[in-house]
């Protein structure tokens, strides 16, 4: 895996986490009506780091194979939307409050992580590997906002 | 050039831009002191969406040149961290109020903007060609955020 390629798509998700970072679980999040299941705040920071650092991986073992195979492109064109819609989330859901607003990126990102995850998969099978952890999670958040978002119907948007 | 590959690019463009939808200009941004160069609010959305097309089709056509060029893999890599400073730019500066944060992602978006330009040239000159008029309007962008961020000093970041 080439070092160079791995810290650029590290820092394209150090932009998507800068998101999360500066729109964090604050005093609203708190106070809105949430599921049993709902993971304790310390988890989200730590399974997206981890997360972060394996779709660099897979998407450096993917670019790593431009030049010898075509698909790489529309493999790394899926992977520059998923974290578009991951770097998208955050704003809509923590700095607007729109919870119905949320679930449509989480629809976009789903989708797009699972497509990414099939390419990558018949490119590089370690690769596509590496992305399954993220679906997982992502259907996991996808639940979570679902849920928010049907037990807050009337929660209103702010403006910044 | 691919279709499909061009509408997965700009699918990452619409994701940038919904940031810079929702987080827009609005009475705290009218209030600020900005120089007499400033453009007005009509020019930005212009802009940008003429640019995610030519950006569009330059990382289209970079990215339908994989299985012959192994730089293709760095290129596309690039291109993606240039969409996520894209996407972030907006919550800070707008959804914040960061001035300071904002001309920090500025610099990145510029030099990542300038990285990928030189390499798309590389690989195909047309797509390079295409990423110039975005170099000479990030230019401009920062050094609207510059003047803005000096004329107001002690403008107080919000928190959502």
């Amino acid at each position: 895996m080439s070092l160079p390629l791995f810290f650029v798509f590290l820092a394209s998700c150090l932009t998507a986490g800068t998101t999360g970072a500066v729109f964090k679980p604050n005093t609203w999040y708190d106070s809105l009506n949430k599921p049993e299941w709902t993971p304790p705040n310390w988890v989200f920071p730590t399974v997206w780091t981890t997360l972060y650092i394996l779709m660099s991986i897979a998407a450096a073992r993917v670019a790593g194979l431009a030049g010898e195979n075509a698909e790489v492109g529309m493999a790394l064109a899926l992977w520059g939307l998923q974290i578009g819609f991951n770097t998208l989330w955050t704003p809509i859901f923590f700095g607007l409050h729109r919870l119905g607003g949320g679930m449509i990126v989480l629809v976009g990102l789903w989708l797009t992580v699972f497509a990414t995850t099939i390419l990558f998969w018949r490119i590089d099978w370690v690769a596509g590997l590496l992305f399954v952890p993220y679906v997982i999670w992502v259907t996991t958040a996808g639940a979570l906002n679902w849920s928010v978002w049907r037990r807050n119907p009337n929660e209103p948007a702010v403006t910044p």
